[in-house]
């Protein structure tokens, strides 16, 4: 007897684009796609948009098999309600039911979680942490996001929320974050934006001859900042180095914190590769007790940028008590 | 047919002392008795004087039902490994495999965890956490200790480690540990050594008055500060604002990692409670981004300080695998 394959839709919801697929028990895309998600005033009008692509995959993928089920990730995304609330990158305001909206549209069992956790149970399944049970997954994009692991199970904590380690203070009366007020919070400094951010201040506060200086304002990214410093700019490579530092830092705390077996980094940031990673490792090693010490292992990413939030977003729906109904039952 | 009852031992290894108790299912403790840890180069001796101690116990409960086994909480206890290791309080040097020890001797399955988590999983099973899946312990009293429970799990990491909260730097570049050496640490604010550091600062770099200036260097310590806070000393009453702000901040990051319902405090600091307790409550919630504020619940211990450490050694036991074999089958 042949069993008839399962699939999985995964759905990354971002601030302007929303990319989707169709994912199999191995982790293989087989079929993807994308429309914008700023389109839209409201949610409804977007999940016909999503409805119009989807349908017609679906009926494809149904004919060769069963499509199981649709996981998304999205911003501010609350697996446990369902419900995405006050998402600051989404027009969608307020609380949104969008589990309940394309669960009706689609006529299919839907979860839903935040962008970072998808991203850990992604690498869990099919990626860097495959056989890992205890590690802390960080995003470092435009934002930081983080999900923590623990004993196989991603932390959703009391109310879905946990693991905003983005969000924590690393500099008491530190930097200013430029959303949420909070002083010294890590987002503010080793994501994207917080790389750039002290690349400006650094041009600010020094006299010092830097090629970044011939950059325009709005030309100062991480992308070019990381150009400049593989050039041999010294301060384009204290830049990284300086996050690097304050990553590591933050990473011992965690490290004593949950004792995990891996840290993976995932996101723009990481393509500065060793000008920040070695920072990073020898700070962690620095703040941490010796039981600590040259245990944990900090793993890029090895899902490919493109597909690892269709990926993680589809793991949600092989975690789905009707899948695990089947699994029992085969 | 009567079913006849289960005790369990729980012994809680002090750097001074060693308090054992004889523990029945309701957390009862039925007997219980006293060794001094500190009069012992190495273990072995230590393990003989626990031993004459506790057989008649053992054998009298014996008769009246079956003593299961016995669980330890210690500092530096490693629950996986059963040791202790390089532990800076006891004078047992070294690594000391005291779970296959103590088993050997007294003919019974040991388990150990440290002090904290074992406070933790008195609180969950006997305690203010009864009923909580996701909590954090903090333990206050000459050091700091901390337990997490995530999805009604101890989170114990990869190699039994974890929950050193205490350890973490919540200053950047703060004030140097006594012991660790690393700087600004939790524990080296909020402890009851942090505070009485606290107060030497203040004392020492202002020529404001204070009562506390009547005591000896040697008399300061959290008791006399909190009862010149009582009195209305200015300056002993911002020693504990200030301890209380350090653990907010504190806690507001450990809220965002977890996202726990409750935090649990336990030991000698607590009891200057709102002193303290307010300016945390207002560091904790100015601290979280929106979608946690007025959320977690800052509870005090609910055990017997004298009872916690020997209650929650002895939960250990309930959790036993072949504890779960005998309630399946009943």
């Amino acid at each position: 007897m042949t069993v008839s394959p399962n699939f999985a839709i995964g759905i990354d919801i971002g601030g302007t684009n929303s990319e989707y697929g169709i994912v199999n028990h191995r982790g293989e895309i087989l079929m993807k796609g994308r429309i914008r998600t700023d389109g839209y005033d409201t949610v409804e009008p977007y999940i016909d948009e999503l409805y119009e692509n989807l349908s017609p995959i679906i009926n494809t993928y149904h004919n060769q098999g069963n499509v199981v089920g649709i996981g998304v990730g999205a911003p501010n995304a609350n697996f446990y309600k369902g419900i995405i609330e006050y998402a600051p990158n989404l027009r969608w305001k307020g609380v949104v039911h969008l589990s309940k909206l394309i669960s009706e549209k689609f006529d299919l069992p839907c979860l839903i979680t935040n962008d970072a956790n998808a991203a850990a149970m992604g690498e869990m399944i099919y990626g860097a942490a495959r056989g890992l049970k205890d590690f802390v997954m960080l995003t470092l994009g435009t934002g930081m996001g983080s999900g923590i692991v623990c004993n196989g199970q991603l932390v959703y904590g009391l109310d879905g929320y946990a693991g905003e380690l983005g969000h924590t203070i690393i500099i008491r009366n530190g930097r200013k974050h430029w959303k949420t007020d909070l002083r010294g919070s890590l987002e503010s400094y080793v994501s994207a934006t917080g790389v750039k951010l002290t690349a400006i201040e650094m041009l600010q506060n020094s006299n010092e001859p830097s090629s970044m200086r011939n950059l325009e304002l709005n030309e100062i990214d991480s992308k070019s900042i990381y150009e400049c410093a593989i050039l041999g700019d010294g301060m384009a490579i204290e830049v990284f180095r300086f996050t690097g530092q304050i990553l590591g830092e933050a990473m011992a705390n965690f490290v004593m914190a949950t004792s995990p077996e891996a840290i993976i980094l995932f996101g723009g940031v990481i393509k500065a590769g060793d000008l920040f990673l070695q920072p990073a490792r020898e700070h962690l090693e620095l703040n941490v007790l010796p039981m600590y010490k040259n245990k944990v292992k900090i793993i890029f990413s090895e899902l490919n940028e493109a597909d690892a939030a269709i990926l993680g977003a589809s793991t949600l729906v092989w975690d789905m008590p009707h899948m695990k109904k089947v699994s029992a039952s085969l």
